[in-house]
């Protein structure tokens, strides 16, 4: 459990960090208003992104989430944390900048790791090099889908072929014109014992009988540059049966694969959110005043800044453990962990920017600063990839069988 | 303190709930679709506002909110909230159908009260008609609005004429089309003893000098329907010095009379979204069910329900409380109380609504439900109209001086 | 729903009030001596007491909880409200000396409405002098007692006899001299349908084989003035058939009538100390300086007085709509909003106490001021009467069926 | 920053916990009975305490606590943090059996590193053998006393002697027997600059002119264990200017010295107590069931057991990474990260601990279970060796030093 940074890890930091400020931060307002010009920000890839891809592609700053040595940058989770939470700092260029993205991200390791050679020649190849994009079509509208066993999207065997039908939503990033690969989940076998009833198959976007019906803005925010959130129906798409992934009836084992590492990427970014908030928040303590006295020295907004310090110290501790327990354990052996951290930091992260959105006001709500953007990614995440009270509830049930019987 | 709803409000009560149940509910989608199918929702006036105003108008509900029996419906603050409450449930239509909404409702209490017969033909009579909107442009990105005697907008006397030159911005409204007037507060004399330096002008809105640079969103939502939220900059902006409102050096006295309705109306609103917030969640914790036990049947869920309920209770007491000392005691008498509603609704309002989107998951982030929409609504409120800060300050120095000495 | 304080009421609260200023709070350490000085406190009546007690009587101010005409003041429970509240500022002394304290108020309250001529005479008679006291043997160790169903104590009959055998705690009162009267809360009849198992019955303190084994302290306060909470073992203690109150099976009826106005009493009280409370901090405050300011004027101070008068002020008014539905729909009528206050005032009271401490520092958590008692107290009544969680449930409870189905 | 224990850590811990388990946790009630029935508990040695020590030194299992290791044990803070950690289960025995409690293992720390020879052969070796007991009186009721810059105890030189003369208070062990020396801090040079002020002195607790008038509780309790919290006066009490401990005005060093470890070490036996409290909460919940549901399988105490597992592994990892900072960069390294855990390791144990008693109910706030003990010390923790608002402060300036400027 050695927490020190590493000299390798270090000199990425460095890296990744220069390139932020260098490339990334002047590139935000060109962002905005790409899209801001766009017929439809949806249909639409703004040039900039692919410009600051190359350049990251160029300064060997690429796909460094991968722990395999193979395709990715071949670094431990606890390496990972901190150039992943310098991403953070600039929620929508830099993580797919440096091709580092959910939920591409999650996808590729899936692929890597599941996919039969065709698979990845086929979609992880493209991917990792950047060309397309892909999304993961897992939340349903009419169930708990914090339990995979409840979804019902149907994937029927027919020949050689599986046959889809059903309605999913959230299926982040599906809206925009790079994305070309679906993986979805759904029910294989309903006879089969829980747990072995779903699978995951690879869907090409353009398959007939795939209808998007629109995306879901989230607190009023639509996600332009995430390739939005969007609802999707299944009307007999028809994939042949190689498209599966892994194996049939494997799909509730895989998505909690995929969980683990998509969990703790959120968190070292929310971190990321967590930091520049602090930073926002002393720098406008400086410079405001009211009644006379600035916002420096006044007790109530250093309890805030206190608050925050303690909470990001804390937090990314538990972070940094978890990677370790990853790395060493494996991420099945790191699952509580997992759950606690899924917890812990969008709830630390929503505390800290909505105090300093109060430090700032009125431009603190507006889009001025990123804080509004902030709050929201750390508010979705106590719902997506399972709402905290089904992580707490797992914390709490290993805690009890220490003591039971 | 006769806190029980007497029958005339009863009646009121139930007239306004029936209009908005039978016209304003099934409204709502039709509204959302205007806007969206309009070149620029900014400059767009829904169809659909116009037919619901002359219908309530026609049933004899509109300008509930204004006490004066000349021009409004003479109802007490006691007697308006339930109506205001009513109003909640359904925030971007229901109170401009009823004519009450901000900021034209506290405008048009200025001009009731100390507009001369001139302007209250010009501005007022309009406004009553709902024929024209106003706007109300007070705070400023430069200097800590909270405290008035620091908004540094000038107005400049020059012969006959008042020049004005500034920059505001939360100009609520000045964005939409119908809008025509806007009040103004800047600084007439700097040299006056504080509390006497500024005064509030009657500015037409196409005056020549006046830029609207932009709309602020509210976390991502535009707010079209308010008419956004503008950043103006006045350049030599030239009124006739009959424009002023009130007296020269009368700026300060008139806010501090604008701004008590002002925020007890937003705290009776707040309170409807609070109750509809309670409802959604206790339908949907019917409805759904995770890990076999419904969510009416889990402790947690319950917990938050019943917190709601203590919560709204106990808040809508003081809101009557604080209603009736203004009734009673005027508004300048039920300062510090409404200092005490304007912390308190908000945050319970905010707290109710962020749980009911937790039992909702997805849909509670999304705009299929209102509840993300009555969140930033709350949030807002906690800066808006003077930061809690502000608020919590003045209520500890009365209870302070109390045991001062 | 008349809120305002009649003259009647007002002038017994000056009553009240001027009686504590002149002969209560001098007699405070008075009373903190006398028990300091006996060989063993719990066996020890403080003549400071019955001195009080007398004079309390000769001034007109005794039974002033008890509704009925006959028996005591005559006042409405609206109109007891801020009397209880102000007999709050002096725990130990003020409700005994007045006749009001618990739990022979609660006692007194059942043997009015539901004793025998004979039990009357016998019992009520005497603890409306004053001359006696009583206890409520109901709690359990071994089971859940928050529902009463779960009592084990078993009350058998045998002949014209009860044979009571069991184990009992928290019988607040049993440890002083001057207690002569247990009511017993006991199985009567397990195979009765739920509701009708239970009995209560009068047991004379000094009856054989009631044992009691130790006085339970709370926190490491002994509550001698409360005459400890004693843990009682009932060994075949046998009373005629006669003693019991009201019906056989009735216990469970009678015990929810009772805590009614047991707990808006302690909440009453409970207010009482929240607002000594803020009195104490703004003194306080005024008094002691840090880093060159004085409490008083730095932001955290403020806002925790701030936060104290906005959680007081909803608190007492929800106390008074609960007090005024008692009075107009009884008991009964008003048993959601009793659950409500029972959980809001000792929550929002050990908040604000637990502050007022840190503001003292010290002092705060020794016993030269009465704030860590007052901690205590609210704390308790956490648990007591039905702790927090279930009374939410109840709460949520009667909000779900209101959309059910 | 390697956080995984160390094989002698490790063995340190089994030993530490056997120890505990096979003799500590037994003499508990011992020690309870041995008070109990003494005529004055401050006057009185329970001869348990002795028994054990001279068992826990055979086993060599003393004077952990300190690094240097011709005194000491030789442990760093990072290898003695799960040994203190472990002391916290038994609060009233553990840490004083290994001869590692407060105030004395502070007090050694001072003697070892600024005693002279003589003070060290006079005062240190006894206080290392254990027969001897010492004291520190710092706090005066009269001064904010979080500023040492504050105290106004006068230690006056006169020719070879100082004389005291002052008023403290929570001068934690003077009033036990065996404690027979008190540390005192003093202002000896009111003209010299502000950290220069201050000096300790060496005083016999016999000598003449001490007189100690009475030992405050803690909410109710006296805490007989730690020998009282004495208020006590100082009336020209002479002592010989050798005495002093260091050098004349270093006292404000000193201090500054003394309480980094002292408030570590505090926080490490709060962690014993939190882990403690969620076993008991734990186990509670295994056995009871309220409303036909085990209290393990409901939402809201799953809920407490998830929070506090999660507080307390944020917390730990902190105080490692504390200890790791002082054993590495100093204590003056770590001061912020020493007021981290200070405010943040109180704060959590006080809320776990709360909701264990809570889930106990009546038992909970009784004496039969540690747990309101652990409460009173976690709460008093906020305030005493300087109080949460302090320490949040230098964390906000330290964080808000960066962005200055």
């Amino acid at each position: 459990m050695e927490f020190s940074t590493d000299p390798t890890t270090l000199e990425w930091c460095e890296r990744v960090q220069g390139f932020l400020d260098d490339h990334i931060r002047p590139a935000e307002k060109v962002l905005e208003e790409q899209y801001a010009s766009a017929a439809d920000p949806f249909d639409h890839e703004p040039p900039i992104k692919a410009e600051l891809k190359e350049k990251a592609r160029a300064a060997g700053l690429w796909n460094l989430f991968l722990p395999d040595e193979e395709f990715g940058a071949g670094l431990t989770n606890l390496q990972y944390a901190p150039l992943a939470e310098i991403t953070g700092h600039s929620i929508d260029l830099a993580p797919e900048t440096f091709n580092c993205s959910p939920p591409d991200a999650g996808n590729m390791e899936l692929l890597a790791q599941y996919g039969t050679e065709a698979q990845q020649q086929e979609w992880l190849r493209p991917l990792l090099d950047g060309s397309i994009r892909s999304c993961f079509a897992m939340t349903e509208p009419d169930v708990a889908s914090s339990d995979p066993n409840n979804l019902r999207t149907r994937i029927r065997r027919d020949g050689d072929d599986y046959v889809i039908n059903g309605h999913k939503w959230w299926t982040t990033g599906i809206c925009r014109p790079m994305t070309k690969l679906i993986i979805v989940m759904g029910l294989t076998d309903p006879d089969a014992p829980p747990g072995k009833q779903h699978s995951m198959v690879l869907v090409p976007r353009d398959a007939p009988g795939i209808e998007i019906t629109r995306s879901l803005p989230v607190f009023g925010f639509p996600h332009h540059a995430y390739g939005g959130h969007g609802e999707v129906r299944f009307h007999d798409v028809r994939v042949p049966v190689e498209n599966v992934l892994g194996v049939e009836g494997g799909g509730f084992a895989i998505a909690q694969a995929r969980l683990g590492p998509g969990r703790i990427h959120h968190c070292m970014r929310l971190l990321g959110h967590a930091e520049r908030a602090v930073e926002l928040m002393c720098r406008r303590a400086h410079e405001r005043a009211t009644f006379g006295t600035p916002l420096a020295e006044q007790g109530v907004v250093q309890e805030w800044i206190a608050d925050a310090r303690m909470d990001i110290e804390q937090a990314r501790l538990l972070v940094m453990k978890t990677a370790w327990l990853m790395d060493t354990m494996g991420n099945k052996g790191a699952r509580v962990e997992i759950s606690t951290i899924k917890v812990v930091v969008p709830r630390i992260t929503a505390r800290i920017v909505d105090r300093a959105i109060q430090v700032f006001g009125g431009a603190g709500v507006s889009n001025d600063l990123p804080l509004a953007n902030y709050y929201v990614e750390a508010r979705y995440l106590q719902i997506g990839d399972g709402p905290d009270e089904v992580h707490k509830r797992a914390v709490a049930r290993r805690e009890l069988r220490k003591y039971a019987g």
